[in-house]
């Protein structure tokens, strides 16, 4: 998670949404990692968790995240929630919980309904003080300059 | 629609499941399609809705497709339904419909849920019953080819 804070608070310095994501091995180790590049690429979907989790198969070799644990500094949204389906990903560790945006234990919830294409095993609140934080400060200071 | 199915056999001669999409601007001219290249991209999250997305606001030099209608043949995924909030597409037009992956009509039916980011405008079954003869097909041959 440290390297996922660290990740979303470079992204913070671009101006992007402050989030970051790693994907890590079954060993632990990190696979790759990525922040928001909404604003960078001009493309709403380029969200941390599909980079990261994009970076991951293409280092891999396989295209299935199966023993691989994504650690990412905020609930998912529900494109990057089924994504994580669409990439067999065994385990989602996130940080600050995003009541209007989630949609892993808010919203649609797409990890936990039935019939779901795949079953992530998901633990989220990690780190969740530092993680929100971060969010917070950043929409914050955009309100000051008045550019949000 | 015409577009959306050359691009979904296209993809089937690829190996693609196949599934087409078209991105229109407001006076209905093209500015991009695309096809699945999951399998050739070896990129779970490759799909047509996607790419075709991606590739309007590149082309079209903003983010956001509001005045746009996507064109796909199936009935997206939630991947790609929420996808569609994050470009803020104005329209989607879809073919077949989809009981078990889609999340438009069907599952988590993201358009129309209450809090909804954006509220894309959905035509449903256009061209349905050739949209779904495709698929039907490659499923069909993939089973005969043992492949499947």
């Amino acid at each position: 998670m440290a390297l996922a804070l660290a990740q979303a608070r470079a992204a913070a310095a671009r101006g992007e949404v402050p989030v970051g994501a790693v994907v890590l091995d079954s060993r632990g180790q990190v696979i790759s990692s990525a922040g928001n590049r909404v604003e960078e690429w001009q493309d709403p979907s380029a969200h941390a968790e599909m980079l990261a989790m994009r970076e991951a198969v293409r280092l891999g070799g396989g295209r299935r995240l199966a023993d691989c644990t994504l650690v990412v500094t905020l609930e998912p949204c529900p494109m990057c929630a089924a994504a994580m389906a669409h990439f067999r990903l065994g385990r989602l560790v996130f940080g600050a919980y995003d009541s209007k945006g989630g949609a892993v234990e808010h919203g649609a919830r797409l990890p936990h309904r039935p019939g779901a294409l795949h079953r992530t095993e998901v633990v989220g609140g990690v780190c969740e003080r530092e993680a929100a934080a971060l969010l917070k400060d950043f929409f914050r200071t955009l309100r000051q300059t008045g550019a949000g």
